[in-house]
């Protein structure tokens, strides 16, 4: 089967909800995942993989126990496996994440943000 | 250590050779490069692991031996491993690609275009 190139802005007009990261590609066992997200998130952490957010739209921050990161468009930002974090942003933020097929958006925690995982668009 | 943001505009303006990715990020083992190019790479396969283009500045083809791919500004393709291609540019291009650390840029075979591996910048 021939692939067709996966534009992102297309995706992204795709997806109404916030906090729903929906995956759009597939390499060896990791998802390319887009998510749209406003507000703030719950603390939790991955403990088997990093996760790599790159912001496509807008800005963001992930706060750690003990310093936060601002992220721009255009910027990319490695959330190493094990650590405690969550994001947050003022306006609605667009951004690509990379991680192990099957990472839960909550990681180790369950909550009313906890969305389907490994669910495509 | 507190990690900063990668901007990747400011990272593309360091790499001044065409052809040669240069690592910016590492995600469990694999490597996030950013590369440079214009014109016409070698054939050449990766017989272990997917390959991502993501476009972030310009257009550019995947040629495959039976098939083309048309890649523009914020679009992505994963080229299966195993998979015989070459990249081409008619005006520079600029992309994110993501694959497993270690990975040559081409593949399995060597030529005047085969860069430096696990080269950072």
């Amino acid at each position: 089967m021939k692939s067709e190139p996966i534009n992102l802005q297309e995706k992204l007009r795709k997806i109404s909800q916030l906090w729903t990261p929906k995956v759009v590609a597939q390499m060896n066992d990791y998802h390319f995942k887009l998510v749209k997200f406003q507000g703030e998130f719950v603390w939790h952490e991955h403990s088997d993989t990093d996760e790599v957010f790159v912001v496509i739209g807008g800005e963001m921050k992930i706060h750690f126990r003990d310093h936060d990161v601002s992220l721009r468009q255009g910027e990319l930002f490695v959330i190493p496996r094990g650590v405690q974090h969550k994001t947050s942003a003022v306006a609605e933020c667009h951004a690509l994440l990379v991680e192990s097929a099957g990472t839960l958006n909550t990681g180790d925690v369950r909550s009313g943000q906890t969305a389907p995982v490994d669910d495509w668009i």
